[in-house]
């Protein structure tokens, strides 16, 4: 659901180590989880190929319909690394030599060291703003709406913190989960009657088999806790008629 | 790297548990690796939420642009299960109970088990082709070139059996790794002049860090093995020049 208000990002995540299954994605979770956290929901996400054309279309057009962008993936020293060239085309911007990202390299290497692949790190569009790394050095960057953030995901995690008040976020979106011993088809129609009730919480449904253990996750978001309360209340109401069990953890 | 001969797949993760970092998704991966035995590339993943005009959009986007596209999530008995409804539109195509998955499911459950919840699950484009459930009966379908399938990782996994057969794969796209006690900036320069010389190997290199080991995977994919192993010979020499030390495991 999507209010007037709703400050929404995508996330693109760049690498064919991705899309070939040989590498799990982890990034979106935690981008996703620390975007709620600011007030901004993640309207798409999109795996794409270390293809310039690709990156390029995807950025122009993600950067258009999403208040911000994120992409994870592509900006280290090698070949395969075209994240920060592809930027700088989508923007028509100049791709060389960051000043301030050359400079915070050199101090970072021993001297000797800031050798020619270490030298592309600091090559992206020349006008970026910085997003410092406080783990390996190499800085991301922003331009515009467009933070680009590496791969890693230790890294990737470090860099967050130095980019939180770069964003407007709105208010926090709030989650509650309820754990019940039931199976879907059994409270479809009632919580299907909650949610047309309650169109100001997402009201999502997850079947949960773990350990023998069979249930149901309801997960109820919203920006408000008093509509989730009421949500709540109003499902279990027909957790209680129809005598379903509410499971403490799934 | 796209050759002519490539056939490539999209996929599109459906579920606002994915998008608000509630759910890890596994499913790409599954998918990616399964496809790539086949001989199928993943071209590109797209993950959206349960709303009905980002679906319809997105499969028609990409059912156009690639030759197989896979849905997984939203095929359950819920409110927010809505991709069968939404692939209907987007196909045009009359949504309703579906002859053979009604009997299927009606098998499926004791009498008088089956009920309207469950019902829902057989609802679909009432011209579409099944794909059996050997887990949890319910089945998915594939209309045209897009198959869906439910988003629970284990159900999923236990209905691709099912498909491999009614897709039409190139050869299988082999991969080989070498692990180099080494880092990125050191190798840039050679392991990118061994890209110029193999076009027809995609050369990709992710750094790791783990258990305090710091090294470099260099991986090689290609459906031509003597292509990997010209490309392996190359890397190799430089290598040894360089005195790096090749690690057995990441």
């Amino acid at each position: 659901m999507k209010n007037k208000k709703d400050i929404i990002a995508g996330i693109i995540v760049i690498g064919n180590e991705i899309l070939s299954g040989r590498t799990q994605d982890t990034n979106t979770a935690t981008l996703s989880i620390w975007l709620n956290s600011l007030g901004i929901k993640v309207g798409e996400v999109r795996i794409i190929p270390d293809v310039e054309m690709t990156i390029v279309k995807t950025v122009n057009e993600l950067r258009k319909k999403f208040e911000y962008v994120f992409t994870t993936g592509g900006i280290g020293p090698t070949h395969d690394d075209i994240t920060a060239s592809s930027i700088s085309k989508a923007f028509n911007l100049k791709y060389g030599p960051h000043k301030e990202a050359m400079s915070i390299l050199e101090k970072y290497y021993k001297p000797g060291e800031f050798n020619v692949g270490r030298q592309k790190m600091a090559w992206m569009p020349i006008e970026a703003n910085l997003i410092l790394n406080p783990t390996s050095g190499a800085p991301g960057f922003r331009v515009d709406n467009v933070f680009c953030l590496p791969g890693v995901p230790s890294i990737l995690k470090s860099m967050l913190g130095n980019i939180s008040n770069k964003l407007v976020g709105g208010e926090p979106i709030l989650s509650q989960t309820i754990n019940l011993k039931t199976v879907e088809s059994e409270i479809s129609k009632p919580l299907s009657d909650v949610q047309e009730n309650n169109l100001d919480v997402d009201i999502g449904s997850y079947p949960f088999f773990k350990a023998g253990k069979l249930g149901v996750s309801i997960v109820l978001r919203s920006k408000d806790q008093e509509k989730i309360k009421k949500c709540l209340k109003e499902i279990k109401i027909f957790v209680n008629q129809k005598k379903i069990q509410i499971a403490e953890n799934n």
